[in-house]
């Protein structure tokens, strides 16, 4: 396994989520190498990602079309472990890694049923104002959920170590 | 080739298309089978079709967000005719075929560079307000603009035939 | 609600599917004029039909690649009845509607939790050889499962009725 | 602009591409927020990737299904610089920025037409065999394509800078 930046052990890591969210894999999502294609897993990031931030109550003010903010991603990345194969059934593990002032740094593992990691993933979402396209400060509110988070994956990293 | 219940004379339904939109099929539209998925060409048609309705000046107008008018797809379908691989340069050929009150009836036609037709198509768009969501009639300059495409298809039918 | 060619009578068809497939709609699936956007039913159907197909045991010798048959899809046709938003649980429901000697006319049906029907469709997929690209008449096994799918969808539309 | 570990001096590194390939972005590109959706980039890259290779002639033998060798992705990132709307006609810009024993570091920078740089991004490719899931060396011929390719780079950031 090669060395991915964003990690520093990977067992503590591995260990530190605590949400995640079931995909399978399309047959549509294959490609003529006959595995999954790796353009794919951005869209399982995504479609974990939202969930995660449905689950702490982000995403309702950000879906209103009359509140001005809402989330862009700044950055994406994704390290492939294993290969992905039509009809496999994947748990998209999502958490709040790092929080800055408007953003929050969220890391991803994709897991097979036998706990195998197939991928892992981060990227920073950034909250801006719809109009201005600039930054806007988490809220007193969003940053305590935010952190509440964080106290949650140091347990569980705890916990299972 | 089975009999589509939207062509009567295959030649001259095929020789009546006067514009065409070049796409090339990406590695991440095939699949497992090797070739191209049966979902993608409908984004190509898609794709094509708004080529179309730009060079026809309908666009402009449905883009702008602050206008009321959109137009929303009622139907779409697809006859796959050959298999197509990754890397080939197809044409999509698109048609006003025929003009309603506030719809109208697009025919499409991909072909490879050696005129082999590979998949044909059709769908009807329906011109609606944004707010209610209900239809609204083409404006004068709209149908004239709709009605000289198809003057055009038909002379093209004619000259080719 | 337009006619539709392939619906005779819109309770009755609705009424005879007993198999459905649900499926989240992700934000990567929605466009700029905020709903779902009309290439995606077409991805939801080929993911309900290949669940649908895995049921009565269709796929597992498809999917193997040293036997030589495989399903390919001669045509696709989605008609679209209601608008779609991101993060909506639909349920594509699926079933044999009539049978040929190589091919499958199949049917599918989108609904809402409250049963609103937000699209219909239809396609035919035929067997095929993948050296020779010929169509492969369904073995007696095939055809049975086949039949005996379709004894149920009308027993369904009886007691439904 | 965020710091991108990539990227040391991004005038140089901007400099130094001397291939590019050119995208539309899709209407079924865009997502409900009105913008391109933060999946797409990636497959712009494989596109554009793809057709890099095969300007260099890696291609032909990767995509025989006799040959044994395929290349995978191991990784990829990309860095959103500046929201990307419906319509753009992008460049993707891609260069072998580093090159290893069987793996080549590929970097990649999206343009508009007046050259504002939208997302930056890269990724490792390492070729392997089909059968064995190994990685495979180089072929001499290979290396010295690869390395014919950084001196052109390094020639380009040089003339432009």
């Amino acid at each position: 396994m090669a060395r991915i930046a964003y990690i520093e052990n990977m067992k503590e890591w591995s260990d530190s989520f605590h949400f995640a969210h079931s995909v399978s894999v399309r047959f549509s999502e294959t490609d003529m190498f006959g595995h999954l294609n790796n353009t794919v897993p951005f869209t399982y990031f995504e479609e974990a990602r939202i969930e995660y931030l449905k689950a702490i109550s982000f995403m309702a003010d950000w879906l209103n079309p009359e509140h001005d903010r809402i989330p862009v991603v700044a950055d994406l990345q994704c390290d492939f472990l294993a290969q992905v194969y039509f009809g496999e059934e994947l748990l998209i593990h999502v958490k709040a890694h790092s929080i800055g002032n408007s953003s929050v740094d969220i890391h991803y593992k994709g897991t097979r049923q036998d706990d195998t990691i197939v991928f892992t993933g981060r990227g920073t979402i950034v909250q801006i104002s719809r109009h201005t396209g600039k930054p806007v400060f988490w809220s007193e509110q969003q940053k305590n959920k935010l952190e509440a988070e964080k106290l949650q994956h140091a347990a569980h990293a705890c916990s299972a170590g």
